[in-house]
């Protein structure tokens, strides 16, 4: 359940500090240290998960109703909720946490970045391979 | 639960068609058809809700274990998961999504833009406004 080397297990067990918004049996959602933006927070399972795969479905139905907690406690109208898998896609805790980033202008919050690829798929055939992976 | 005149309504209802990966009683997933990466694919709720707090917590609890269901069937060991609420945020369709964008290189895939507020927040201040939204 848990990983004595990872600082998001050992903020759950309360053996590090953190500025606790809230949590139940499943989560824990505290204010981030180096926000994006006021009111930047993370939701975190308390079962020790690299990625977002590794975690039990009974942890993962507690992460959306604790988001929409953590996105009315923002108070914000428009915020992004990112979740980053693996050291390429920008996860720098190897613990999964979900980012509550309010969105208040242009100029702060999380920067998106989106380039669709120029040769679009064979989406046919693409869906039978991904259908395949969990069948 | 739906609205009239929401694309993701006519998906949901199979009045417009996807490239659909898989569905349960109150999810459904399906191909991207405007790909960042091969295997983006999105999921999505069947009930119908602009942002991620306008939804019922029975509808959140299918959404993280569909999520990892999606990252399964990428078949790629990196991705981001992005939920945007709000225009301002970068929500183009307005019925609650959650992309699952594979990456694979540095340059396919979310563009992820990382910039710290300059000024940190005075946290104890800003956790007692949270919380009182939420209480």
């Amino acid at each position: 359940m848990s990983s004595d080397d990872c600082i998001f297990c050992k903020i759950v067990k309360g053996a590090i500090p953190c500025h606790k918004l809230f949590e139940n049996e499943h989560v824990l959602c505290f204010l981030d240290i180096g926000p994006l933006s006021v009111g930047h927070c993370l939701v975190i399972p308390k079962e020790h998960g690299e990625q977002i795969d590794n975690l039990s479905d009974t942890t993962l139905a507690a992460i959306g109703p604790a988001l929409k907690q953590a996105k009315i406690a923002t108070g914000v109208p428009a915020c992004n909720v990112l979740q980053n898998n693996g050291k390429l896609a920008h996860q720098e805790v190897m613990h999964v946490h979900f980012h509550v980033i309010p969105k208040t202008s242009e100029d702060d919050g999380l920067g998106v970045g989106w380039n669709g690829i120029k040769e679009k798929p064979d989406f046919p055939s693409l869906l039978e391979t991904m259908r395949n992976r969990i069948q």
